[in-house]
């Protein structure tokens, strides 16, 4: 007889029951090794194999004995939950913003980078166990992760950890998907005995309260809980929406109600509908239980990389409970630059309406790296409906229903409108530029916007350079165009001037 | 004979030369067992030796074995040198800006506090040892420093450590003056082998770069250096300037280059004077060599209180070597709310000049608690020749001429002259405030400068809430007058409207 | 009329209700400058008035707008509450071991110093709102406090901040006693709105689970709860105990309860007694609801500077609720040598019982200043029932019933038992002595304790030099002595020898 | 015609030379745009454009503005350096130490992990800019650098930073071999303007001053400089070692002299010899100009993954100055489990010689993560030339010759001799266990060695659970043995117990 404890125990020849124990040996010859985070095993002449990886790696890891140790079921709360970000984002349609980063490390409304949002937003639900997962151009989203959330108080056992795609002696892939990269960090993710997953998408922009969530699932008991947006905001349908089972009528009457649940089923063939409720997505995200996360990606479905497509259809149809939980909040999916543009854009507005997101809930704040800049200095500036993030120095220029950047510097008679400036990450000023072009052959062109110039309907990228008398105006209205060589890229008519890019005096884009 | 260590001493009976040694045997059968890390020690009458702590605090508090241990003279740089900084500013000619805080404590330039600018220009010139001393009102200095300086990179052997006042067995007096706060801290200073103290002021705003001061101190081998100011943007002379003695010829020829040294003299009785080189005044800045300072402080003038007064004269009269060193560049002595003023606002014109200290220096960055605000969202602004914090909302304002400090909220229609508004401690939003209306008894005047009110010529502290319509003009142009209890002081001319005060609606000052 | 401003409350005339609240106002010409942070106000006809500290100083010095604000009683646990540490012990009876220190940074039990086990009870009870009054020797106080607990998470709105005594202008006195100093630093404790203050002695040895006392408190809805210990390992009677009334007959015979309640009663002229319940000791631990300790404090008793004696029986006199609540744990009030003796030897036996302090709870575990010393290296030793510290070195020697700090050495030979060896502050090793003996005269005595030297039933100090075949058996059984120049004190049988001494070799004591 | 150097040059017409220089300007009207890290740009004329390298990937991480920006090279110490580390160590010979971890995350002597000795090297040497990359099993490496050294003093610009492996849109392969690893982050490490970069493998037990490394690097104008070992505590000869030419007279002669230098040449064909030198072999060590490093992994050898095997001969053949530096201390290469137990060891002697590694030596301290555990508590013990890490329980056992790691627990009985135990990452108690007993199926093995156990020769690998009346003594000394099933395999004599693994009471190994 053997014994699982919480934990994964894959246990060739042997299975795994409902209730995460193995419970019956097979009778292959060779030994295999396996991992779980719990128990010791006994194979069925009673005799101990080996438990392994019964202590969590963080616990390894902990200097101080500070942190809860793993196995104190007794002292966690009941509902502990423990966070997990994907951090890439769709790396493809957000390019050129993902040429050199991760999805979630775009900066987002002058002072943050996307991953900021959904990181806040398990802070203030109190989720202090966080990881993210990261493999695509993930250098820069690292080291922000790392760097931002060191400092800020996560509690005795809260933590803000990357799991960075890795290789070892059995397996050199990289992740696979979401699923997958799950799978390959289980053995992290499972070293504290939290009740429930949370995956999160980490390129999303919403504010969601997760201890209503969490609650909906634990009360409906569910193995998975699926949350579905009921946003309106969403400007063009999802034709990768999860559908719901037709049959779910009460779903579709109480569907405006934030919160509301039902039972997800399948309509055969794995595949999901909701006849009459189209306008209901998936976001994405789910709550997961422990023993099911571990029963579907190492047992049942060892090979499903996707989430969305393969596990929960999967779950649906292996019959685990699987519930959707309807959010009616602010939803934003930054799943392209087009999309990315209006969700910066709706910051600018007065009142933070639920057209836009709200960076000045003082109750749910976000967080950030914290910085110590100076503050923006302004010579002249007629501003409308802008925001204006730390640093900046602006000439008499004019900025109109625009998001402008740490460090930007905007020249004399400049006029910007409709545009995400994203700033600079060094503070230029004259006497920089002058010993620049003093001591050495330099670059005629200064950091920041230059003067007389025009932005319109554009996104400015970190560290670039435009010179006087630019216009970026799209005059023709091109819809795609690809100029990557000249430093800049038009998609849904919206030009972005690529990080670092240089755009000489007089140009027009 | 005895046994001097570094350190250690051991000493039956033995005397204590002016340089530090124990030079004579006691007769004693009775040996004396103590130890010291000074070096002052008195013969065998009885009279206490002083003086414990060879092993440092430092060391002794040390964690990780990660910070130099305090004997290894050979692994110090030979310039090393400890700062040591004076927090508490002049309380009272800073009041009401000091009601609730010491002088160093005080906001300026939207982001910073007085002391950040000292202990800037400490850590930019390589100085990591530094000591704050405070006394008055200290509280929030001390949350200040302690918090926004643990995370800067200091070092492996840097810190910044406040040293609060404190009682003893033996003592249980108030620091009773910069002499006196220094002489019973000593025994702290000292853990570190440092060759020189640095005594700073905490309440400049200029930005030195204490290397050459500290080169030009051991090149000339002086016991004390004194720093002199060459600034002519003070505005009004120094009754208690230190004077040069008339022989001085060199130094008044020398005495527009900065880093001019020379030798300071009596002219009896203890006063010095420098006939024809009036404008050179004393910036309270002094180098002490370490021995130098032991002597003056414990044997020669245990009673002194003050170094301009007392130590430096002193150590002239004794025959100490005491030099001078002038300072050519713009500084600030924030003595009172006037000079605190205009040294704010010089920050406001748009080339950054002699006029006003550059806080976007990149090489000589201005450091503080870091923070993570959202941007500052404005619906619309005309601003001139201003600097905005972080976090700020601004209605259909005008700003001229100001520095508004973070969070600051400003109504529809105001109009802000020549102003300093401090800002606010948290964000208050509009559903913050409706709330305050419904669900308790409540504040009628929100955090901020309300719609259609004029401010010229003030300082708006900390979370003051001024009405609508209000009219802060002074005027009559009143030069000085007390209305504390209405929540202002004019000084100067200047208005102050007291931290958190309330100016209700309509109100005319 | 009247204002109010945040923190400064100006109110001609008003007068403070006990239910916080300002109800009427006074006739004298003479205006009342008073301060609060609770309440609300309201002028005489009952009219709200303005809520007074909108905002906290917390708040004030937050960077991130990553804490929560004061405000939000929403998000607030309903049982919110902040600890108030008492830091400095009491002075006089632990001389000298509080010769340089507080009596709460004394090192205890190899790693630790007292204050440690009262902030990590705070902690392990989630307990995160910790303020430390300091006063007395603070300075290395202050120190640890900031070091071990800046980087311990907290959570998001939790912190360890020292309250150092400090002046301002109206008052420029010292702390008088423990009431007297939360009355002085009451502005900054109300900075957060919890319900209840925790006040806490900061030198006492034991595991309470506050939470269940503050449930209690809560529960019985009283005023103030005064803590009673049931401890039997108090060695000797208080004098000083709270009495209960004698008509307490539930408490007599519940009192072996741990979380016993019952009312607390005066027996009139504010003493109290409990007839027959002679072994309740008050633990000088108290909850007291937030507005009973800002009306006891600053209304009724304005001068009260002891709790015991004059609060506590105010607060029964004046008819405030007052209940007491038992404690049945382990508890030692280190008020003298030989208690902080006792406590720690009590964790050198074998299975951690009733009659020592259990530092080897994992799910309540001890929190200090993290270090990373190398491991402890011995080349011969036998040892039993002891506890080694960090980075110790033992050279063939007995170690017996002792406790040895951090950076013990022991020489070859040499015979430890019954002793506390606090260990250095530095590693010393040989060639760090042979330095020190060739580069300059030197202490002859290295750090440590030298070979074959027997050192029973004593304290040594940090940093001590004990030489080799010295004797510290204290062989006459000398009670108490005060050899202070030689290096050591006797008390209560002890020795303590002098942190920093030096004993030379061959001496006996 | 564009080149890319690392990080992405675009420019129209330009052409770039071998020395990293664009030459030659395009015609075009069009405008050029570009951005790159590393080079200087030349126009057709060979007049030096603009040094690119504008925008630092650090300073755009940068909150503070905090950090020293990247163009200021007058700011720069004029030898400023950057070290790589190579995380990974040689995971397959250091089976089964690395089955979960990366090697440079192996524990060592009690208290640290391998990676820490580099890391700590570089620290004290003043070299702060510290990049350790990582691929291989690299969750628990990363997880200890960014805990380890986020909170060590690095001065203003330091920083530890990780480089895990990761994807972009480019090139989704992994890390090929220490030449292409850093190839792949150079657009990373090019951010800061050193002048030359230290590679470091990051599993070596070794103490070396870098700084006189780089000084002679630099005195002798290198563009690389091999470290060549002639310590003779390496117990077998590499095959792969480096050869030196044997034209180089002087370097045989000198080769006893550490620091001595000598150019290396090439026999050709790309291979080294240095006839009558056999005992220099290369550390794995190169310090590198940064144009050089560009030069060669970007343009000459773009597709060279090794640098022994590829880059240095390459190096050579292309003319470029490449010399060694001899380094004649204590190095120990841990490229296989004898070598890793030798090392361990080797510290357990008396005195610190070069047989062994000092952990010991206070002015160059090995970091690691800081740790707050109880201290060791020993019921009994005859322990000889051992270390004892921090927090362990012993009960009268018998320890010889032996690293016992933090909160390793021995039982009564037990003897442990020659052997390397780990220890465990939570702290197991009685209590603890006989709630794992009752609890639920549980470990009958608790964490730790059992009574009456006998460990002879063997690693006891993190949280293995040894029984009672276990022998591990490899009495039939069985030289290499998989018994991996069982938990423990057999390498070079040495008995290795897996990580977590249980072994029986009773068993016999």
């Amino acid at each position: 007889m053997g014994f699982v404890l919480s934990g994964i125990l894959h246990l060739p020849g042997a299975k795994l029951t409902t209730d995460g124990e193995a419970c019956e040996h097979g009778k292959a010859g060779k030994s295999q090794i396996f991992w779980c985070t719990l128990g010791l095993l006994r194979n069925r002449c009673g005799q101990a194999l080996q438990s392994v990886q019964i202590i969590s790696r963080r616990a390894r890891e902990e200097g101080c004995g500070c942190r809860v140790p793993c196995s104190s079921s007794a002292q966690e709360p009941p509902w502990s939950v423990a966070a997990v970000i994907l951090g890439d984002g769709s790396g493809t349609k957000l390019y050129p913003l993902t040429k050199r980063r991760a999805g979630g490390a775009i900066p987002l409304a002058a002072h943050y980078r996307l991953i900021d949002v959904v990181v806040s937003n398990c802070i203030n639900s109190n989720i202090t166990k966080i990881y993210a997962l990261t493999q695509f151009n993930s250098t820069s989203l690292n080291a922000h992760l790392s760097r931002a959330y060191s400092t800020v108080g996560l509690g005795k056992d809260g933590f803000v950890e990357v799991l960075a795609a890795y290789q070892n002696l059995d397996d050199e892939g990289w992740f696979q998907g979401d699923a997958d990269s799950i799978r390959r960090c289980l053995w992290v993710l499972e070293e504290y005995p939290v009740e429930d997953f949370l995956v999160l998408p980490g390129h999303h922009l919403y504010r969601m309260e997760y201890e209503k969530l969490i609650k909906a699932h634990r009360d409906s008991n569910a193995d998975i809980t699926v949350v579905l947006s009921l946003s309106e905001n969403q400007r063009r349908p999802y034709s990768s929406s999860l559908k719901l089972n037709s049959k779910d009528q009460t779903l579709d009457s109480r569907r405006k109600l934030e919160g509301a649940q039902a039972p997800l089923m399948t309509t055969g063939g794995g595949s999901f509908t909701t006849d009459g409720a189209q306008d209901l997505r998936s976001m994405g995200i789910y709550v997961i239980k422990r023993e099911a996360l571990g029963k579907l990606l190492l047992q049942n479905l060892p090979h499903a990389t996707d989430f969305k497509s393969e596990v929960i259809p999967g779950a649906v149809s292996m019959g685990m409970k699987v519930h959707t939980y309807t959010f009616n909040g602010y939803w934003e999916d930054m799943r392209d630059v087009e999309a990315f543009y209006q969700a910066n854009l709706g910051i600018t507005r007065k009142a933070p309406t639920s057209q836009g997101f709200n960076f000045y809930d003082r109750e749910h704040p976000i967080y950030t790296l914290a910085r110590c800049l100076p503050p923006t200095r302004i010579t002249g500036a007629a501003i409308k409906d802008s925001v204006i993030g730390d640093g900046c120095v602006l000439n008499r220029c004019k900025i109109n229903g625009s998001v402008i950047g740490m460090r930007a510097c905007i020249g004399d008679g400049a006029i910007v409108e409709d545009t995400i400036v994203m700033g600079a990450d060094i503070y230029q000023i004259d006497e920089d530029f002058r010993w620049c072009m003093t001591k050495k052959p330099c670059a005629a062109v200064p950091l920041g916007i230059g003067e007389q110039t025009q932005v319109r309907r554009a996104i400015i990228d970190k560290n670039a350079r435009i010179g006087k008398n630019v216009k970026i105006v799209n005059a023709d209205n091109v819809q795609e165009g690809d100029r990557e060589e000249s430093g800049y890229i038009i998609t849904g008519g919206i030009v972005v001037v690529l990080k670092g890019a240089v755009i000489p005096d007089g140009s027009i884009i």
